[in-house]
């Protein structure tokens, strides 16, 4: 089992790194690979950075892919070979994630037309935008519509990557990742606390 | 106000990036860097690689040091680069922080000597076995000692992220970064609900 992670610049750290730290602990069950458009480093959106094992052109097969978000979507959403990227292979995915505004990114390369997803509710407008077809959810951690599934903001793409490892892996490894990475699993999906900000987007000032 | 992050090889990758997703939403109040015996590339435990921007020998002054922990930290134990470079940087910081076992080499270095301070729960026995003179907490969440704060595993990091921001930065900038990334703050430092796993230390199988 696969999992590659999309990253390009000024991605969410957590959007990325919070899931890759569950599915990680699933330690020899699986092998995590980085993919950017180009193989090497790139820049978050506050600085670390991460190095890219591999690029568009020869990254490996995947059984699983996560699509993380933040300030870097905006330019993404007009980058061909991202959005063809996507294309090419989430269709093949057991499983494709996306995290935050990562699924503006799913939307824009119309892959979730007919589905129901949801997004970052402060900037829930920038994903609503690129998927008339889309069955927006305003109010929702994660949702899971089978090969896709998308979460809310940041911090939500954990609890969805635990429920998408409950699926695939079953419940007594996802709760032993939890109690490993002494996480407290928000296990609702429908549960959203942060659906009272929907659309008021500020950063921290 | 700058932030130092120690990485070392097979860190853990949620004990740095939880905290730095909290701090990074700072926006420019904060500068994060990055920083490794060496400049460049370190392996996280899983495989995903973060760029270090400055070798020990070239880092710049820090205000705030996270310390991550992971599988990395037992021969880091041994590495005196390592230890000395703590020794010379934490005890001139405003803040340092340690994530799960990363308060193992704070104590190995002897800084935590004569204060209160917590670890990972399930693998605590790696950091008591550093520091005799070290109060080892059981059941924390975080330890908040002044100058040296301690969390418990993994995403205990991210709470005392918090912890840290409200104090450093105020609690209404803390509430906004909350907001901002849709995380559930787990607030209460004494409240541990991993402490039942004292020193079960299993990986996810």
């Amino acid at each position: 089992m696969r999992l590659g992670t999309v990253f390009y610049h000024d991605f969410e750290l957590l959007d990325a790194y919070g899931p890759l730290e569950m599915f990680g602990a699933l330690g020899d069950k699986i092998e995590l690979v980085t993919i950017a458009q180009e193989a090497g480093p790139v820049s978050s959106s506050v600085g670390p950075k991460t190095l890219a094992d591999y690029g568009f052109d020869d990254a490996p097969a995947l059984d699983l892919i996560l699509i993380p978000g933040g300030i870097g979507t905006i330019p993404e959403l007009k980058n061909e070979a991202l959005l063809n990227f996507l294309r090419q292979r989430c269709p093949q995915s057991q499983v494709t994630m996306s995290v935050c505004t990562g699924s503006a990114l799913l939307a824009k390369a119309g892959l979730l037309d007919g589905l129901a997803a949801t997004s970052n509710k402060m900037f829930f407008e920038l994903a609503r935008s690129q998927g008339d077809n889309v069955e927006w959810r305003e109010s929702a951690r994660w949702v899971d519509a089978g090969q896709y599934v998308t979460s809310s903001g940041v911090s939500a793409g954990t609890d969805m990557a635990l429920a998408v490892i409950e699926r695939v892996f079953g419940a007594e490894l996802a709760e032993q990742v939890m109690n490993y990475t002494e996480y407290q699993w928000h296990r609702h999906a429908d549960d959203d606390p942060f659906a009272q900000f929907l659309n008021q987007g500020v950063t921290p000032s």
